[in-house]
């Protein structure tokens, strides 16, 4: 098979976003660990309210630290124009604009329906277009809402059609709550194929219910070249009721190169970053290789 | 696709197997929660040395009781022809013959190589057909050893050639120390599928390195319909160095039904049931959804 598949490392904006902020200081030495993976793509950050989201309220600041790592492509989430400019403002190349295909999760999200989030690509793409930079759009709540239930396919499909239309550089989907599992994400992936094209396509799945590496693994099998993951799955605390994980970066390398893809990050380093994310945030992962080790067989 | 898979409930054996062994009263209690699952399958206990398994030393105590399921078909585990005659006497319907497929495992296991085992399928169905007991032969150390490393598919092949031969009723491939991943699987089931013909295959993963329920997908998308499970992933402390778990009974329910398979098991009454074995063993399991809860989708 020997397919690529690019594993982007998430774990500073996703994997920290839900945590209590922690210093500047402890994400640049997640960081250090992150870079020591061969990893070639972070989303380091957002650029969103920081009432909000407190624990991206320094998004500006560690912007200013990315520059040590020319090899690294880093990303910000932004969720409007305005998140955008930011963003730009602060150095980085790549943004994500997110938008949720359920309109309770949008509102509640953003206060904008999926439509109106929808009509604002054009010009997210036209701010970072001024200045070279890449555009993802990440479709939140691809597969089911928290509020809503079951997204029907089609509201993805026609964001996706905007998407494309308008030209973005990459797409992808994101199973927000961690109720995806591998029937359904390989049922979108196939309707979204004739719509989206050759745009790059991405997926992003917590394991909140235990499916999160099989549905990555069939949204491989079904075409998807890119996933987010994220160290030890950092990203909402294991332990609690309806917790969130991120899948675990090491483990999803471990999964797909003994599988036979290739990706960029070294198996042994991403465990050692796991246990820096672990360090840093003060509590347990839930990532199982972090337990098990890096014995690959034998 | 609507496909039937059987899903066999062994947290009794292989769950409980390197406990602290419990007390019978406590496993019947756990039984009173499996059945209530609507399963149709359970392997109860293993008729091994009460030496080296000391916590199935009650086997005959507890197969005294099962006549209290008539819905559900019983097994026991055994290493040995005489282990088989045992579970017979004891009242087994069904019994499990183990051979490894690596000859370290296999003599650190039984005291006999690979060969010397897979010689005694014969003697065991003799002894079973005799008492018309039904006979599966468990290919354990199938993917890899943790002794001799990666497993040639020839031996599985090779032992599924002579139980095919000597007319087995069902034949399955075990993920003995978890270290399988969905590629390797697909690629060894494919490879027995000519060999098997239409004996009933199964499957058997442990999620060790997080990839056992994408392994369980990609078997049954490969053609499995067996596939074993233990509540709440109990089977080795998942907080220890080289953890063991079992795939966990309720989330492979989740995935599988909500992918579109047909299972037999309620998801409310697995989780209540992996809540039981949790208690039963005074310690917390790895189970997604004993933490996430059973909300399907919102």
């Amino acid at each position: 098979m020997n397919q690529h598949v690019t594993i982007r490392e998430v774990s500073l904006r996703d994997g920290l976003q839900i945590e209590k902020p922690i210093p500047l200081a402890a994400k640049l030495e997640l960081l250090v660990a992150i870079a020591a993976t061969g990893v070639r793509e972070v989303e380091a950050t957002a650029f969103v309210s920081p009432s909000k989201v407190p624990a991206m309220a320094d998004a500006a600041e560690l912007a200013a630290e990315l520059h040590r790592y020319p090899d690294i492509e880093f990303s910000a989430l932004v969720a409007s124009p305005n998140g955008a400019k930011r963003a730009i403002a602060a150095g980085l190349r790549a943004i994500e604009y997110v938008v949720a295909a359920s309109d309770s999760f949008s509102v509640a999200n953003v206060g904008r329906s999926s439509a109106e989030a929808t009509s604002q690509i054009g010009e997210i793409l036209a701010i970072a277009r001024g200045s070279g930079v890449t555009v993802e759009v990440i479709v939140a709540t691809a597969w089911d809402c928290p509020f809503d239930g079951p997204t029907p396919s089609q509201r993805v499909l026609d964001i996706a059609a905007v998407a494309r239309g308008l030209g973005v550089d990459r797409f992808s989907i994101a199973d927000t709550i961690g109720t995806a599992t591998p029937g359904r994400v390989s049922s979108l992936i196939a309707q979204l194929h004739p719509v989206i094209g050759d745009i790059a396509l991405g997926g992003h799945f917590h394991n909140t219910r235990g499916a999160g590496l099989a549905s990555a693994y069939a949204a491989v099998c079904s075409g998807v070249t890119r996933l987010d993951a994220s160290v030890g799955g950092l990203g909402g605390c294991p332990f609690a009721p309806g917790a969130t994980g991120n899948i675990a970066t090491e483990d999803l390398v471990y999964l797909l190169a003994d599988s036979g893809f290739k990706v960029d990050i070294d198996l042994p380093a991403a465990i050692a970053a796991a246990e820096v994310a672990k360090s840093v945030v003060g509590h347990d992962l839930p990532g199982a290789l972090l337990r098990a080790g890096d014995r690959m067989r034998n």
